[in-house]
C-alpha cells in the first residue's frame, strides 16, 4: 500500500508538505494541493486511519452493544445509531452481548482498548461499579445507571397509561400486562407502574404477568402465552411489552380461536416493521427510536467534547391505532 | 489512562520487560509475570489496540457493509456475522449502504483507511473495476463479483424449483413468482430460474412477476401485490422471494378476502423470524444464514492469511412447511 513517502516522492514535495495537504493545515497553493491530490490518485493512497488515531488517542468509532441484533427492536435501534453516527462522521462497532454479564463486560473492555471515541450500551446486567474508570463516554438507551452515565429512554410511564386508556376506552373488562424480565429491573417495568394507575383510577380488573429471561433471551413467548390465555378466560383486552410478544400473541389467539380483535383486543409495544407485518396489523405504543439514536449519539459527541451532558433524557411515546383494537 | 511506562515503573521493571509479559514473548518468570498483572490491575492499564494495529499495519476488524439493518435477513445475518466473528477474536464494523453506490464506495475506503482486516459485502451495486487496488480480502454473500473475490450464496436455483415443486404439489394450477429487483442483476434471480423450469416440465401456467427499487429501498410492496393479484384473479400459489414480501402478500389476501391456504397458498423464502411470526405463520425456503456468515468469515480470515480460497461457494437450502400452504 503507498504511504505519505511515496506521495512526497512522487509530486518531489516534502512529507510535511504532503501531511499539511491532507490536514488542511498552513497555507497551501492550490496548485500543489492539486499535484498532491493527483499524486494519491494515481499511487491509490489512503490515509491511514489507525496511525492518524494513535495520535489523537481515540477513534472516531462508537461501540454499540446490544443483547439481541435480531430482535427487531434492536435492529430497528442499530440502523438508526448507524445513520446518525455517519451523520456525525463516525462508525459503529457492533456487539451483540446476548445480555450476558461477561460478554458485556469483555465488549466494555475491547471498546477502551480500541480507543472508541465512546459507548452507546443498550444491555444492561453490568453494575455501575465496572464503568468507573473507563474513560470513554458512555451512553445507555433504554437502561438506567445510577453513576456518571448519560441515559436515553422513552416515556415508559406514559406508554403504560396509554395503552390502559386505549384498552378500557374499548371497553375492555379484564386486562392483563404482559411486562418484561422480572429478575432484572429496566426503565420498561415503567409500562407496568402508568398502566396499574390507569386501572385502578378507573376500577378496571388487571393483573401483571411477568415473563423470564428465557423467554426474551430466546425471542419465544408461545407457551407461557397460552397458559396465561387458559388460566384467565375472562380476559378481553392484553397490553404486551413489545410488538414480538404481541405478534405471538396474535397466533396464540387463532390457535385458541379467539378472535382479535372482537373478543380479544391488544396493545403492542415498539413500533417497529413486525406491528404492520401481521395480520391485523398490531395497535402498539410507537417509541420515538430515531430520535432517541440521534440524542444518543449526540450526546456521545458532546460528552466527548468535554460538554456536561444530562444524565437522563426522556422522550415522549404516542398511541399508533392499527387493526387489534 | 494508564500508560506501559506506568505500569514499568510501578513494577520497576523496564518497559520492554513488561511488553514481553503482555506479548507472551520469550521466558518470563511467574513472578515477574504476577507482578505485571497486578499493576495492570492497580493502575487499570488497557493495552492500546490501535498502537498495535499500527505495528501490525492491520486490525482484527471486519468492515460488515449490507444494504438495510432492519430488514429482517440482515438483521438475523448481521447477528450470526457478529457472532461467527466473535469466534475468531474479530469485530464489526457496521455500515449501512442503502444500496447506494455512492455510500458503499464510502464506506469501502473506510474500511481499507481503518486497516480492517477484510469487508464482508452483501450489497452490490459498485461495479468490480472499483475493488482493484483495495488490498483487504474482500467476501461477498449473495452478490456475485467477476473478479477477485470470494462469494458465498445459497442455492437460490433449488430453492426456486422446491418452491414451484411444493406448490404444485398442494394442487396449484396458477402461479406466480413475485422475483427481486429487475434492474440489479442479483444471485437470487436464480430463484426465478428454478421456478421457471419446473413450471414448464411440469407444464403448469406462471408468470415471473418483477418488483421494482423502490419497493425494496422502502420495504413496502402492498401496492404492487394488491394490483398483481386484481389482475390475475385466477392465481392460487405464489412464490415470493422474500419472507418480508410473503407477510405482506398474506395482508393483501386478507384484505381482498381471499383465504389462505385455502384460495390462495404462499411460499416465502429465506426463514427468518418473521416467516413464524405471522398468522397463519408462512412456508418458506430456508437460507442456512448462520452457515453461510460461518463460511463467510472463515473465508475472510483464511484469504488474510494467503490461503487460496474458493471464489463461489453455494450452500443448500430447503423446505420448512408451515400453514399457507
Amino acid at each position: 500500500m503507498a504511504t505519505l513517502k511515496d506521495v512526497a516522492k512522487e509530486t518531489g514535495l516534502t512529507v510535511s508538505t504532503v501531511s499539511r495537504v491532507l490536514n488542511n493545515r498552513g497555507y497551501i497553493s492550490e496548485e500543489t494541493r492539486k499535484k498532491v491530490y493527483e499524486a494519491m490518485k494515481k499511487l491509490n493512497y489512503r490515509p491511514n486511519e489507525v496511525a492518524r488515531s494513535l495520535s489523537k488517542q481515540t477513534t472516531n468509532t462508537i461501540g454499540v452493544i446490544v443483547p439481541h441484533i435480531r430482535h427487531p427492536y434492536f435492529a430497528e435501534l442499530i440502523s438508526n445509531l448507524e445513520s446518525q453516527a455517519y451523520h456525525y462522521d463516525h462508525k459503529i462497532l457492533l456487539f451483540n452481548s446476548q445480555e450476558k454479564n461477561e460478554k458485556e463486560w469483555e465488549y466494555m473492555e475491547m471498546c477502551t482498548s480500541n480507543r472508541v471515541a465512546g459507548v452507546i450500551l443498550c444491555s444492561g446486567t453490568v453494575g455501575v461499579e465496572k464503568f468507573t474508570g473507563l474513560n470513554v463516554p458512555l451512553i445507555t438507551i433504554e437502561r438506567y445507571l445510577e453513576n456518571g452515565t448519560a441515559e436515553v429512554e422513552c416515556d415508559n410511564e406514559q406508554g403504560g397509561r396509554l395503552a390502559a386508556q386505549h384498552l378500557i376506552d374499548c371497553g375492555c373488562k379484564h386486562l392483563i400486562h404482559i411486562s418484561g424480565v422480572h429478575e432484572t429491573a429496566m426503565p420498561a417495568d415503567a409500562r407496568a407502574v402508568g398502566f396499574r394507575a390507569v386501572c385502578e383510577k378507573q376500577k378496571v380488573s388487571y393483573q401483571i404477568a411477568d415473563t423470564t429471561a428465557f423467554e426474551y433471551n430466546h425471542l419465544e413467548y408461545h407457551q407461557i402465552l397460552e397458559k396465561l390465555l387458559k388460566e384467565n378466560p375472562d380476559t378481553d383486552g392484553i397490553f404486551a411489552s413489545s410488538d414480538l410478544i404481541a405478534a405471538q400473541l396474535l397466533q396464540v389467539c387463532h390457535k385458541l380461536s379467539i378472535d382479535v380483535p372482537s373478543q380479544m383486543k391488544i396493545v403492542g409495544f415498539d413500533d417497529v416493521n413486525i406491528a404492520s407485518l401481521t395480520t391485523p396489523p398490531i395497535t402498539t405504543i410507537h417509541q420515538p427510536i430515531k430520535e432517541m439514536a440521534k440524542m444518543a449519539v449526540e450526546l456521545l459527541v458532546r460528552s466527548g467534547n468535554g460538554e456536561l451532558v444530562p444524565n437522563r433524557t426522556t422522550l415522549p411515546v404516542s398511541l399508533v391505532v392499527r387493526e387489534t383494537t
